[in-house]
This record gives C-alpha cells, sequence and structure tokens, in this order.
C-alpha cells in the first residue's frame, strides 16, 4: 500500500495523549496499558488523531512515554483485536475505525436514517424538513429545472434567483443588500471554510468566543490558525438564572493585545450557549475590532432560530448593520430554518470579495448545485412565515421537554435556558462530557462532548444537548443520558469490550 | 475597511509581469505605460493575480522594474479608468474586476445563460443535461425525497443509494467495486480538493501530465505543492496524424529522481488533449510509481466520453484495475455525462482512505446535497445507456463540425483528432493562446488560452476548444475565432478601450 498516512511523533502522540481524559476508575487497578489503549481509541473516535495515522514503534513510544514496552505492545495488542489499529511487520502501526464505526469526529458526525432505530442521536444538531412546504417547493424547483439544464450549470456565485431571495431577506431584518454582496456556498460550512482559505494565513490568530462551534474551531486549527479563546461572561437573564453574553473587558483585551486577523462570532442564538447579544456590545466590539484592523466574521446560522422571543420584542440588527467600516463577513445558512440535506449557505460581503471568493472556489466546489439553490429560493419567498413559525415551535416543543426532563432524571446538571437557537449547554456537575460520550456510544445515546466545543481541552464537564430531537423523543433521550452518566459515574470500563446494554425507548 | 487584500511584493509582481506575454503591436509604437497596464490587466483576468490584491507603490514598482515612475503613474490611472484598479489614498491601490465583469480565471468560468446571447462561450468544457431523462430522474428523485427529508440530511460518505450505483458502474466497467470504497463528492473538484487536502503537504512533488487540467494545476498550486511536469509524446495515431501518449521514459526518469508524492493523471480522453492510454502504458506506470513510493491520483472525469471509439472496440480498463498494490486512488464525475448543474462527483479509494476523506470535509462542504445524489443514482441507472449514447452523439457532431470548419478558416492552426473527451487541443501557429483570449472577449467568443493548462507559461501557443457547445453552433463559433485571430495577428490594441465588434452569429 503506497504510503498515504501522516506520521504522528512520539512528542506529538504525548501531547495528544495529555488532553486524552479517561473517567476515572471505581478502583485504582485500571492496568496501563488499557488506559493507554482506551485514550488512543478516544482521540480517535473524537477525530483528535485522524484514521490512518501512523504510530510510533512500539520502542520510541514506550520512552516518550517512560513507559515499559511491554505495556505499549499489550496496548496496541488491544487496539488491533477491536479494530482501532492496523498493523504490518516492517511497515508500521496506524489507526483505523472498526467496521461499521461511524466517521471520526465524534458524535457531531450524524448517524444515517436506518440506524436511528438503535440509537438515539443528540449529537447532530440538524432538523429535519419543514413539510408540506418542503416537498412543494421541491416540486416547483423541478418544474424550473429545464431553463438552467439547458445550459452548462456551473453559478461560481450563485443561482440569480436565490442571491436576490438571500438579499430580500436581509433587507428585510433591516440590513439593506443587493444581490452583488450575496455568494451561494454549499452550507454556512463551505463560506466559512472558503472565507478562512482566503483570509488567514497560517499562523494567523483568530479571536473566537469559548466555547464555539466545534467544526468551525478544528477547521481553524488544521489551517494553522492560532486561536485566541474569549470566554463569556454570565449575568443574571430576565428569568433570574444566569444568562451568558459577551465579556466586554476581555474581548477589548484580546483584541488589544492580539490584534488578531479575524473575530469569529455566533451572536445570534450561539452554538452551544444559546446567548443572544445586544446591540450595544455588537457595537462595542465593532469599534474595538477596527481599532484593532481585525475583520470581523459573524457566523448567522442560528440567526433565525428565535423561537423563545415573543412576536412583539424587536431583535437585535444584524452586525453588519451596524458596521460603517466595511470590516464585517457575514456567513448565513439554510440548513436549520429549510433543511441541511440541502447544502445551502452563503456569505454576504463587499461585492469586490464576493468575487474574489467566487474565484477562488473553482479550486474547491465549483459551485452549489442549481436544484437545491431554487428549492431555497422558494422557502425563502411567500412560504417562509409559516416554514419559520412550524420549525421554531417544534425546536420551542423540544426545549421546553428537555427543560423538563433534566431536572427530574439529572437533579446535578444545569443549563442556562436560552431563548432561542439549536442546543442547550449543559453543565455536567463534574462528570466527564468525553467520557459520557464515549459511554453514549454503547448506551444508545450519541451526544457531542463539551470540549469538542473549546480548546486546549477546555469544557470538560459539558455536553451540547441540541434540539432537533421531537419533543416526543425527549424523555427517553434523557433516560438514556441518566443511565449513561450513572455508569460512568460508576466508573465502569467503557468502549467496545463492554456488553452493550440496549436500553428501552 | 479592514485589510482583506493579499499584498504583491515589488519582485514579485515582477516575476508574474514576466510571464505575462501581450501580443507583439504592429509597430513599434505602444507606450511602455499601455505595455505594463495591458499586462496587470492580464494577470487579473487569467486569475494569476487575485482580485482584491495590494500593488506595490508606484515608486517602489518603477524602482523594481526599472521604468519612470510616470510610467507607473500613468499605468496605474489607465487601469483605475478601466477598473481594474481601485485605490484610496494612503491606503494603497488594489486590483478590481469592473462591473460586469466575469469572476476571475479566464475563460474557463461560465457566462451566465442570459448572456450567452451576445459571447459565444468555448471556455466552460459542460454539456448541457441530457433530455428527456434528466427532467424525469428529478421528478422521480423528488417523489423519494420525503423518505430523506424526515432526517437531518448529512451524508459524509454520501446517500447509500448513490455509493450504490457508482460501485455498480465500476463494476460493469471492468473494476469490481464495493459501495464503502466509494464517497460521494461536490463534483470532481470537490473529491480533487479533498483527496490533495489530505494527502498532499506544502512543498510536496506532484507529477503532472502536460498539459493537463489548469483548475487543478492551479489548485495544487495553491495548497503548496511543487509541480513537476511530464510532457507527451506524440506517435502517428490510426489516422496517420500525430496522437499523444505518455512518453513512458520520461514519466520513469521523473518518478525515479523526483519520487513524487503523487502523480496526477487523465488516462481517460485526457483534458485537454483527448490522449486515450492503453493497458500497457497503465501498467508500466503503475509499476514505476510504486517503486517511487508514489501514489497515482487518476482522474476519470471524461473516462466515459469515448465518443469517437467504436462499440466493437473494448476500451483500456481502469487503472485502478490494475493495481494490486492498492496505490491508486481515482476521482470521478457525473458533471459530463449527466450535468455539471448537479455539482457530483467521487473518490474511489481504500475504505479506510474513504472513511479519512468523509472525517476531513467536515471542515470544508460537509456532504454533498441528498437531491441531486438521488438525481445521479436514477441516471446512473435504467436510462444510462440511452443518456450515454446522447451525450456521446452531441460531442461527436460538435467534433466533426469543428473538424470541418477550423482547417477551412484557420488553415495554419493544427490538433490531434481525439476519439472521445471534451475538447481539441488546438496549436495556433505561433499566435498567443492568451492575447486571443483577451481578444476574444472582446471579440464575442471566449476561449481558453493553453498556457492555463501548463506549468511556467508553457502552451503559450495553444487553446483549448471545448465539444459542448451545439455542432449547430460551431460555424459561428469558427468565424468569430478567425476573426478575432486576425485582429490579434494584426496586433491591434487589445482591451476594453477597443470598441467592441459585434459580429454575426
Amino acid at each position: 500500500m503506497a504510503d498515504w498516512h501522516t506520521t504522528v511523533t512520539p512528542p506529538a502522540l504525548a501531547r495528544l495523549l495529555a488532553t486524552a481524559r479517561l473517567p476515572e476508575p471505581a478502583t485504582a487497578r485500571r492496568p496501563a496499558y488499557r488506559t493507554l489503549a482506551g485514550q488512543i481509541r478516544l482521540l480517535v473516535t473524537e477525530g483528535r488523531l485522524p484514521v490512518g495515522a501512523r504510530l510510533p514503534a512500539e520502542r520510541e513510544l514506550a520512552t516518550a512515554l517512560e513507559l515499559s514496552r511491554t505495556t505499549v505492545a499489550t496496548a496496541y495488542e488491544t487496539l488491533r483485536g477491536d479494530g482501532y489499529l492496523h498493523s504490518r511487520r516492517g511497515a508500521g502501526s496506524w489507526t483505523a475505525l472498526p467496521e461499521g464505526a461511524p466517521p471520526p469526529g465524534d458524535a457531531l458526525h450524524p448517524v444515517p436514517p436506518d440506524e436511528q432505530g438503535r440509537t438515539l442521536d443528540l449529537g447532530v444538531a440538524a432538523p429535519p424538513a419543514p413539510q408540506p412546504w418542503f416537498g412543494a417547493a421541491a416540486a416547483r424547483a423541478v418544474e424550473q429545472l429545464p431553463y438552467y439544464a439547458s445550459g452548462h450549470g456551473h453559478y461560481p456565485t450563485g443561482v440569480p434567483v436565490l442571491r436576490e431571495a438571500v438579499a430580500r431577506r436581509y433587507t428585510e431584518r433591516g440590513l439593506a443588500t443587493t444581490p452583488d454582496q450575496i455568494l451561494i456556498t454549499t452550507g454556512a460550512m463551505g463560506g466559512l471554510h472558503l472565507v478562512q482559505r482566503v483570509l488567514v494565513g497560517r499562523g494567523d490568530r483568530v479571536a473566537v468566543e469559548a466555547p464555539s462551534y466545534a467544526h468551525t474551531l478544528q477547521a481553524l486549527r488544521l489551517s494553522g490558525a492560532r486561536l485566541v479563546p474569549v470566554p463569556f461572561a454570565y449575568r443574571p437573564g430576565p428569568d433570574g438564572g444566569p444568562a451568558p453574553r459577551w465579556d466586554a473587558e476581555e474581548w477589548q483585551r484580546v483584541l488589544r493585545g492580539a490584534a488578531p486577523r479575524l473575530a469569529y462570532v455566533i451572536p445570534d442564538f450561539h452554538n452551544p450557549t444559546g446567548a443572544l447579544i445586544g446591540e450595544e456590545q455588537r457595537r462595542e466590539l465593532l469599534a474595538a475590532a477596527r481599532a484593532a484592523g481585525s475583520i470581523v466574521l459573524v457566523d448567522e446560522t442560528t440567526a433565525e432560530l428565535g423561537w423563545g422571543v415573543p412576536e412583539s420584542v424587536p431583535l437585535p440588527r444584524p452586525v453588519a448593520a451596524l458596521d460603517r467600516s466595511a470590516q464585517v463577513v457575514t456567513v448565513g445558512s439554510a440548513g436549520k430554518l429549510l433543511w441541511g440535506g440541502l447544502r445551502i449557505g452563503w456569505v454576504r460581503a463587499a461585492p469586490a470579495l464576493v468575487r474574489r471568493l467566487a474565484g477562488e472556489r473553482v479550486y474547491s466546489d465549483v459551485g452549489t448545485p442549481v436544484l437545491d439553490q431554487l428549492i431555497a429560493a422558494e422557502l425563502l419567498g411567500e412560504p417562509l412565515p409559516a416554514v419559520r413559525a412550524h420549525q421554531l415551535a417544534r425546536l420551542r416543543a423540544t426545549a421546553h421537554a428537555f427543560a423538563a426532563a433534566l431536572p427530574e432524571q439529572l437533579p446535578d446538571w444545569s443549563f442556562p435556558m436560552p431563548t432561542g437557537g439549536l442546543a442547550l449547554w449543559v453543565s455536567t456537575a463534574g462528570l466527564s462530557g468525553a467520557a459520557l460520550a464515549q459511554a453514549g456510544e454503547h448506551g444508545g445515546v450519541r451526544v457531542a462532548s463539551g470540549n469538542r466545543f473549546g480548546s486546549d481541552g477546555a469544557f470538560e464537564h459539558h455536553i451540547r444537548i441540541p434540539l432537533t430531537v421531537p419533543a416526543a423523543t425527549v424523555p427517553a433521550a434523557v433516560g438514556r443520558l441518566a443511565a449513561v452518566a450513572a455508569r460512568a459515574t460508576a466508573g465502569g470500563r467503557l468502549g467496545p469490550t463492554d456488553e452493550a446494554q440496549p436500553l428501552a425507548v
């Protein structure tokens, strides 16, 4: 086999292992080889160690970790037996995933529909498509298709009808926008990837909220950016409980001190905390970013999801509406309001930057499929108010169901109750989120551990619970979580050698 | 405005300018400022100088180029007047595209359907969708959509029904394939981008055919790979004319000498030459690549386009079918046989690499839209033979129309007549392809200059003519080409200050 592997050096693996925290064993008797094997397995399933990474030779790793060679050899043997390592004499050992395992990247990867019967997926925060509007829009889009199908179908900036619909929606939300300020991308992630490729260089500093959206953080890390996390501050909210907001002083300090290339923020029903940032804090951030020469990259993926905000209360205006110096680039998505399977997102920026991004994408996805753009344009038109009301009612019902079930079954856990967004950001009362996630894989519930949303292992004692499962599923999901938490607390062995205990749904 | 510009240093711009060849003026009277402005405009329209690149200050550039400051100032002023440069006092000057200009990247960018009336687009080698099959498949896909729309719609490896259809098609073509060897990507370019991100590091050597597909070459360059071009050899073909094939000795020499990380090849109806490589040469390449430890990346975008090969003649088997050491990664596309607007491509690789790529794409496009995958799966099923016959007949008719019209109107130009693929690779008898492309922008015909398909300015005297326009359009297209060639030969002024002469279609 030709070498398509990344080689992990002994010091690099030692550093990674130091961040792979397993749950404490109930007794002190867990042998060292089992700890090492468990840590490597955790790194692979979380996607922090790529599949196909060539591990150090046993002797080298033993030296680096100050373990006996037998310990490393036995750990490798355990991993081979479980399907997490392949070895060939003379060629080395490289990480793998056992047959049937989900792709790496923790529970943020989706379970295919076929498998949802046996595992409750609390990993992916993405709702189903809103019916019947979605089916009707697809049928109308197919009617329009012949016009487009007579040409080559390539639209680097997007199909005009969707660029117009997105611009119109911005204008409705209080931010006058023309179609030439809009680039249609393959999902919001496609937009973030493109912006990052063009605007962020290796070694550039990027200020990010802590916590923030896990995949963006990882994408920035992979591109060689240096993350500067800025924690949230918690102040009493309208319901008396703590509500997250930006820590203005900390943002000032970071922007002034680090002068980052980019500040990446999610000001509307933040993922994962649900924070909604007011206009005054938005203005303060813009002023500080302007003084520092930083671009503000606003992720509006969750901006339309204010399921707990009364109709009569006006929402803060988009950050770009407060921007007087063209320093804001906005990324938006149809994935949460319409459907993730459309893979429709967009970038709103100055027309010259839109053109530059369109030129750049020729070397990645070339363009976004036409039919999905036509469907999104249909749904952003006349059906939008009904679609939005439908999706928000669904999220609201699930949020209230979790808010009722969690304190009952897991009274030590806590979370700020958001007024919108896709998730609850749950503090697990000292229980390791990574351990919960790993135990959940075998306990019939997938959940995303908190440290995926932070840098350097922060938020170890958090999990993110998405609001995109049906409300009726919530009691069963919380029941499984409670059972998994009980096992993780008791410190039982984790991993595929455990017998999976099917739980009643 | 926050700084989202690339800064081009004076030496870097001087190097770029050295490769920007303008047509010779008819007289020696072209002033230096006009040459400089024309060269910068050429670099911007070809995408070699990004839009939004900050140019050196006038004084610095004057020093670097050994020109007077007045010359540089007048060139900048000319570019500003034409919309190719924006300046602000104290802030500098940066490249731009005038209102209404296509995105950068030469004629490889498509003209939107609306504009096709006035410009004949010979830039994009992408056919329209095959009707009526396409419309019928779209309608059937919409019927299947409700099942998928009830889930979150994310499929990092692809929708199972399409992975199965692609695997089945490989098996039909003589390469036994299982669905877990297939990753569905957003177009073939999405697959190439992903493979390159995972397998090619900055500074890695990549051996490429010379010429090769322009966008892959540029994508590799942008990723920091070092290209090692391997020219084709020409031998008498079945029709007596010269036919391109791999230069076996040169490939041996490069693989042995440079031990590149990757060898990127297009063995089936190569883009742009149309070369079809026989099984013997395929085996030789595999053996040499294996000895060198190189991965062979096979681009099969054009593999199904053998419009000049009789049904009775068996095609060479896919390269991966001859591979005994898992060193081949194959990228394929539905874009040419079905429709580019679907943005459906795939990677065929070992299951472990498929998983690794799926994990990686979470940081770019997450997945490919569901509906387009369902349409592709429909079309790769029962309708495929009819669809394929329809598309091949169309390409064949256009190829024969060009083969008749070109020798009549442009007798000095020459091209090997291919037996398949998307394009003719035309030698322009010493006329600059870049100059032709630029003149064509104002002469009602867009065409891709040859140097986009080579490295370091090679193939300056070639253009690529795609076979995807209707055959009925060919006489008009060749007429415009001949008129543009006559003007370029005469060395008239080029560019937007020229009065565009509308030509009769």
